[in-house]
């Protein structure tokens, strides 16, 4: 990336054109939301009809501006907004565009509007960066909500980056087809072989560097008061997916106390022991959450009446910090072989996935939080919680960093509540930072 | 009932014919599993044709006996072999003829057939006790597998002992056709007017006692290698059916705990304290069993990456003391009100069944043991932890005993393991007692 003061004037001309473009942005919204209601939120299926109608309506949108639009290999769009140095790396900006099912209509497009505003208040400002500006729209960033099997996730972005797993493209399973993921690629008309034969489609000596905005997925800026957050950091998340507490069914009045495998009270014994060790680790200032979404005894045998024999469960451990992951995993494995002895349970975490924290990178961190003090907006820097995009980048080796809009009541619903304004002192960072970074003049 | 010595010589004759009866008792339960075999198991639905088959069976091995049947106004059979002076109070032995879905063969059928046993070897012996023997198969006493709503269970014999609650016969809801047991009594031919009018149809003044032979539903027995138990009470069960643990959905990775309102730690934190007390008291010597027999995140909402917002949850605690009972709410009721205040979730117990323990008659008791140790038989003298018809005459005023047979993997299952030997073992006692107390000449 270019160096970057710590502080810098931006350009009154591009942030008042930002401004101007609050009805066009959410014109874009309100838009997306009518192509892809569904009761009372919305469904934009990766690599499926309801996604492909909002990259329709981006690649025209980014046409309309002169951009020059292209769609690579795995489905995600591209538009280019070019600059006086084709010479230079480029930027990236963007996000991605499916949704969960009837989710919310932000998480995800909001990085895309803000991006196509950034480059429109620029082309309007009469402003042209010496670096290209690419508006990028990621396919299948959902991909916990809609493919199963083995799969690492943020598929749209991974697949760009060369950073899927071998047979990844095989083992990631579509929940509404069935197919794998090379069937679903190849049947909405990408190339599923330029994928896998390489090299990656963005190859990270011609980027300088990727700016994603989102929404907040937490309840954190919302509570402060404060319209957006600067992200430091995208916590690993350490999972046990499919776990199993395995006792022995058995009748709830006959069977005494040392007869028992109960397979609730074994995992009730293993979340409290989790909910002590998280206390103490964050006494000591440790980064972590820790989360058992789902706990479920035998929906076809559990009953009143019965010592239940079986717990099915899911458990998610994040963290910015790779040694307290594996300080927690260690945790969990040794109590679980204490409860598998005491309690005559057996306790079953694998497989276990684990991906490892991400750090955003510093210098363009310190470039958002100029940008931010320079408009003045008041921000928090702030670790994310949830996975995204950006991760896969500074996975990859581009610098990447986040800005998060502040956004009540969670996302992955059709709740969510970002306001407009939030959203646009976003982007007017994004667009003076761009601005900025791309080469001002 | 008649006093009875603390030691008796049992009747050699009478001892013989039992004996004499296995492969007769063994043909009964091949028969009765053959009309209502069900996959692995047998179906014998409260109610329905495949009990009435049972019913049907049942009088026809009555009247090859020469005894009087009838069937009163809930449909449960008696069968009565005449004493010589049947002014007295007459004795009851028997069980109920219903299964559960796909269980096994000798939950309930076990002390019907004893029963007919026991009555066919004084016949075969050519005594005649002083005091009329009924046999009795109820129905219903599945009543908590197969009636949903409002309800007392054991219907059947709760039926004709006039302990049915005001408007249970339409509160009472049959899952297998959504009909009122009022509904199913008229539509299966029997009378319901005549059980909501009363006089109740067992009337206890009539009545000098009940014996009611049952598989063991637990593996004290099996564990110990003692063929037959001795009851001494039936433990009472305090319940939430329909507990549910209410916090809030957020996402797993961006909501820091102090934002959280998590049912499965909740329900964790509950579930532990009640280890923690039932420990306790189980080190103090008290009579307890507690379980969790359903603990569920919701299937619809539920996921790896969020933050679970509700449980639902089923508990059921049983003692023989009403004390410990009363204790273990109040304990349960205290936690979940620190517990909701410390992790903003609210835990509904209500409504919350509280049935009362029943004890056995302890001159019936002492009968019983005296009859085993006469023969010599080894026993032990047990709780039951299942709810059994005994507990109901018992509540009824009438001194009931139960004698459990050994039965290895449980019961309300197809492995249910009882051997005829221990069942013959059982039905000696039985024979030899009742020939005993209802007047031996």
């Amino acid at each position: 990336m270019s160096a970057c003061p710590a502080s810098f004037r931006p350009s009154p001309a591009l942030d008042a054109a930002v401004i101007a473009r609050e009805a066009f942005a959410a014109s874009i919204f309100d838009a997306l939301r009518a192509d892809s209601v569904d009761g009372p939120g919305v469904t934009r299926t990766s690599y499926m009809a309801d996604e492909q109608r909002a990259h329709d309506r981006f690649a025209e949108l980014a046409r309309g501006l002169g951009l020059a639009v292209s769609v690579d290999a795995a489905g995600n769009l591209a538009a280019r907004f070019a600059g006086s140095r084709p010479d230079l790396p480029a930027w990236i900006t963007g996000s991605h565009l499916d949704s969960v099912h009837v989710g919310g209509n932000f998480d995800g497009a909001a990085g895309v509007i803000a991006g196509l505003v950034a480059i429109a208040a620029m082309i309007e400002a009469g402003i042209r960066p010496e670096r290209d500006i690419v508006l990028m729209a990621f396919r299948a960033e959902e991909s916990s909500t809609w493919f199963v099997g083995r799969h690492g996730g943020h598929l749209g972005s991974r697949a760009a980056l060369g950073s899927l797993w071998e047979g990844e493209l095989d083992s990631a399973i579509h929940v509404a087809t069935g197919r794998s993921l090379r069937a679903m690629i190849t049947e909405a008309g990408f190339d599923a072989d330029r994928i896998e034969a390489g090299p990656p489609i963005l190859n990270p000596a011609d980027y300088a560097g990727y700016i994603e905005v989102h929404i907040e997925q937490g309840p954190i800026l919302e509570n402060r008061a404060i319209p957006i957050g600067i992200v430091s950091g995208i916590r690993g998340a350490y999972r046990a997916r499919n776990a199993k507490a395995l006792g022995a069914y058995s009748h709830s009045g006959a069977v005494p106390h040392e007869y028992r495998q109960d397979a609730v009270f074994a995992m009730a014994d293993l979340v409290m022991a989790l909910d002590g060790e998280w206390a103490r680790r964050r006494a000591a200032g440790e980064d972590l959450v820790v989360t058992v979404g789902k706990f479920a005894t035998e929906a076809d045998r559990h009953s009143l009446t019965k010592v239940p024999g079986q717990v099915d469960f899911a458990l998610d451990i994040r963290s910015q910090s790779r040694e307290t992951l594996d300080g927690m995993e260690a945790f969990l494995r040794q109590k679980a072989r204490t409860i598998e002895a005491e309690r005559g349970v057996a306790l079953t975490l694998d497989p276990f996935d684990r991906s490892s924290p991400s750090l955003m990178a510093p210098e363009l961190v310190a470039a958002l939080q100029a940008g931010a003090d320079g408009l003045p907006i008041p921000y928090l820097t702030m670790a994310s919680g949830g996975g995204h995009d950006a991760q896969d980048f500074a996975d990859a080796g581009i610098p990447a960093a986040m800005i998060f809009v502040r956004n009540d009541r969670g996302s992955h619903n059709p709740d969510e509540a970002m306001e407009i304004a939030d959203f646009m002192q976003a982007t007017r960072v994004l667009a003076n930072v761009l601005w900025a970074v791309a080469g001002a003049g």
